[in-house]
């Protein structure tokens, strides 16, 4: 059996782009499978009586977020631009991933939306900009029609019910065997320990 | 002139145990001199509405750390014990450590108070652990009598000023010319961009 990694993100987690661009590469060079796992940080973070993003909430930390987004996405040759909303509702995205089978097409749908958002500043909660992304991701453009399918709404509920079990309060989050890494920064030890077990 | 790098910690943060332990050898290497800024995160974290440990105040995330900790501190071949008080009173190492010329002496009493406090689970607001710590960094010991001097209570004051200036939010932070590097992820890409300018 080939080493698994969870890779546990939301859609408006800036920090999750980054992982999101390099994961599926970083992993396979150790041969680590990569389990796509969309969730919502919204229900979490009001768990920890946050309404908005901590980067808003508190505007230190969001400031400096924004410029180290920039120089690790200059430092790793990743386009960047923040968009004008943050954070932008991450639903419908989130819902569509889940739609979208485990593997290749939902993994490319998964990045198409992140360098939607983070390479080129669009607004990801905009149908017609995930419509496109769809496309990129070769998976079937019919799949917009299950948006609002009670089995897809389920299954993200549940997605957010697991997050909450494994003790996730962040995105990117990793989770391999009973060890959950959280940050961008954490991937490498992830995938380390991944392959020690 | 030599490329500078300032550390900016409170003896009561964890991850400025990491960095402190390792800061010196890996800024040596680039010919980066370091200047070691203590200072109190208390005050900040009061503007952002906390009177604890973001650590104490979100459970998960609190439980992350010190696991996490833990890892980090393997890896490292560092010592780790959970110190029984968390966060600890800082204030007087903070101030016996301004009361300290900068240079080896400072350095080596910041080491032996982050040692004895997250190495072997020491209380390091207790004013005979900081004498021992006085007394292996080759300091007098007879700075204990400048804890309640007026010019470092307004040394430390002035340190909380200047960081809040700096925009620093938590600790450890790098700062080099006007770049802000938050944690201990950051040390390395700090010494890089000081050599870089």
């Amino acid at each position: 059996m080939r080493p698994t990694l969870q890779f546990w993100f939301d859609f408006a987690s800036t920090y999750s782009y980054l992982s999101a661009m390099r994961i599926q590469q970083a992993a396979a060079v150790h041969g680590v499978l990569v389990e796509w796992q969309p969730f919502l940080l919204g229900p979490i973070f009001a768990e920890q009586g946050w309404d908005n993003s901590p980067f808003n909430i508190y505007p230190a930390k969001g400031r400096y977020m924004w410029r180290d987004m920039e120089r690790l996405c200059a430092a790793r040759g990743l386009p960047f631009q923040r968009p004008e909303r943050f954070p932008q509702n991450s639903l419908t995205a989130a819902r569509l991933a889940l739609a979208i089978d485990p593997g290749d097409q939902r993994a490319n749908f998964v990045r198409a939306v992140f360098s939607a958002q983070f390479g080129s500043g669009r607004d990801v909660s905009e149908l017609n900009v995930l419509s496109e992304c769809l496309a990129i991701s070769g998976a079937s453009a019919n799949l917009t029609g299950q948006i609002r399918a009670p089995h897809i709404k389920t299954a993200l509920f549940e997605q957010v019910a697991r997050a909450k079990a494994l003790h996730i309060f962040g995105a990117p989050s990793f989770v391999v065997g009973d060890e959950l890494f959280w940050g961008d920064d954490r991937l490498g030890d992830a995938i380390s320990y991944a392959i020690s077990i």
